[in-house]
């Protein structure tokens, strides 16, 4: 087998076999194969195409590609959650304490953000003292001991994906279906995820700028999930605008806290009840998605999740005084308020806008190694 | 301009202008755009392919992306020739002497073989002591001094074009229309030729396997050169079998003496009159071809194409003793006749395996960087 044979299969739209995809991720993670080669091997992919077996493939060889969590001593179903990015999403950091004091174990690795998507690791970040690099061994005690734990995505977590990623960005190859999928997936099933629920946005602040591709999305990591062995729940949600009021790390901790104390705007709050009773329903804690409801807003409302929230901060080493008076954050030390000339209503924000000027005012990355402005915790309000 | 939105256009089937082709083709020759950059993009012209338009573009960035050899103190149009590459070819060994006897100004810069097909430059190093690589002063003096000057194409010829052939080598791009074609007419104009007689070689042992695909690489080239202010004849010819009886360096030399000597096989003799014949007429000596060919035919009977060969071997330093006593050339250390069980005609040779096979013997290379075996310069016959 060599990777000019693999390239010709798909530079002619033929199917790649298992192992070809395998021999390709392998040779590509150890440097046998160069740049250029896998660049035009992902551009056939890009133009040509590839069958659900090629994405499911490609999605298992890339989680196999460095090592993998074994949550297996957790002796339970590991529920996971992803969403493919948005404007202001700070439903991880909502939905995780919650179903953890529900009794459902969280056992979480989230990514940094990219372009004018925020990422959770950022937002926790802007907690001081908060660790979100630490080792499987603590990560896993950490779950025992206290039902969660939020982390980083270590490096040895699918490297194949991180490579090729990086390849993608490079020869604007970001925006395909078959490589957005097996990307999500390889990480969710690498970092030991048992079933997972996938919010899958669509919109202006979303990859999938069209419910159709959103759906088309959906359909195959959900088909690469059942591939695979992995139970998978997609739920679409709407990502024209910016979720919730603030986008930017800190003031999105911060709406997060106000949201487990209760004040959810709308659109916040149909979110994080739709996923979280799905993720109830996979952990087996109810198959009735509207009785989850009631148990998450429960949760809400006596306390448990924000006191969830403050017992995980606490646990990773960060600073809770700042939950518990929220005027510790650093402010921006621009505050520029935009007042409308005439009376009306905002009708609508176009979310793809905002979280591109909030990324270059410093609260995001345009490239991933770019550094977060330390400066810039706080954006849009 | 960059280099991801040139990318996005050719992925997305759309043109490029003739800026983003300079753009890309200047960016990779300086290096400003990476090996991977280039691969994503030529695998989408690949695949998407490119317009009449788009591929003079293309053809004119390479032809300017080094030095651009002036002939014009020769003060007279020069007409090359090029061969899309064959097993056995030894046509420019033998029409260029011919033209050159009948006062058409030979100035050919000729490549080495590559794969299964020969190089003429690789035949003539078989002459002990033969200069190909002489400065462009040189070049153009032995022309004004002897008629006819045959060197290796120097290394600042179309740079762009050597970086972007490895490049398809290593990335399975090899046999496109558009970059075939924009390939050989970059290096033709670079070089100076006012006009080109394109022998395209279709079967086995070329690489337009068929007829169809032919044609249309070489309307592509006429297109090309007209838009390029080239005037250029093409001339389909079957390369299903070898061309004459020899294939292998010193073998092909002397079969080319021999044909100068008046002993041509059928085949190469129909070859050697077509494109000699047309090489005339764009030469402004004689508009009817068939009155062209006798003149050819001539230049062979009375022995004046033979003796620009020896002027033109003697003038580069090569011995010419070998040219007059063939026995002086090194013979195969092994030679392995094959005869045949039974009585009949052989009515077929695949010239692909052949070539492939005096390759694989050490007369050709696998690679560019490969070195010619100089212990094998005899293969077949």
């Amino acid at each position: 087998m060599n990777i000019q044979e693999i390239i010709i299969k798909k530079r002619d739209k033929k199917e790649l076999s298992k192992e070809e995809i395998e021999f390709f991720v392998q040779g590509y993670t150890k440097g046998t194969i160069t740049d250029y080669q896998a660049a035009a091997l992902i551009m056939a992919i890009y133009i040509n195409g590839m069958n659900e077996q090629e994405i499911v493939d490609l999605t298992m060889a890339m989680a196999n590609s460095g090592d993998r969590i074994d949550l297996s001593k957790l002796e339970t179903a590991i529920v996971d959650k992803h969403s493919t990015g948005g404007v202001g999403d700070k439903i991880t950091l909502i939905v995780s304490p919650l179903l953890a004091s529900l009794g459902v174990p969280i056992a979480k690795m989230s990514g940094k953000g990219l372009g004018y998507t925020g990422g959770t690791i950022d937002k926790l970040q802007s907690i001081p003292g908060y660790r979100v690099e630490i080792e499987e061994e603590e990560f896993i005690q950490n779950i025992q001991k206290i039902g969660i734990s939020l982390i980083s995505q270590t490096k040895s977590i699918a490297p194949a994906d991180k490579k090729i990623y990086a390849l993608r960005d490079a020869i604007s190859c970001t925006d395909h279906i078959a490589l957005i999928a097996s990307s999500i997936m390889s990480k969710k099933i690498a970092s030991g995820a048992d079933k997972i629920v996938l919010d899958v946005t669509v919109g202006s602040g979303a990859f999938m700028k069209e419910k159709e591709s959103a759906e088309k999305l959906a359909n195959i990591m959900i088909q690469i999930g059942k591939l695979a062995g992995k139970e998978t729940v997609c739920i679409l949600t709407n990502m024209n605008q910016p979720l919730g009021y603030a986008v930017g790390n800190s003031l999105e901790v911060i709406e997060a806290v106000q949201c487990l104390k209760g004040d959810l705007p709308n659109d916040v709050k149909e979110v994080v009840l739709e996923i979280g009773s799905y993720m109830l329903k996979l952990a087996g804690k109810g198959n009735n998605i509207n009785e989850n409801k009631e148990k998450l807003k429960k949760a809400i409302e006596d306390g448990s999740g924000f006191e969830k929230l403050k017992e995980l901060v606490k646990n990773q080493g960060g600073d809770i005084s700042y939950l518990e008076d929220m005027n510790k954050f650093k402010k921006a030390e621009y505050i520029l308020p935009v007042i409308s000339e005439k009376t009306g209503i905002v009708t609508k924000l176009d979310a793809e806008k905002i979280g591109t000027i909030s990324c270059k005012l410093g609260a995001g990355r345009e490239k991933k190694e770019d550094k977060i402005d330390e400066s810039v915790r706080n954006c849009f309000k």
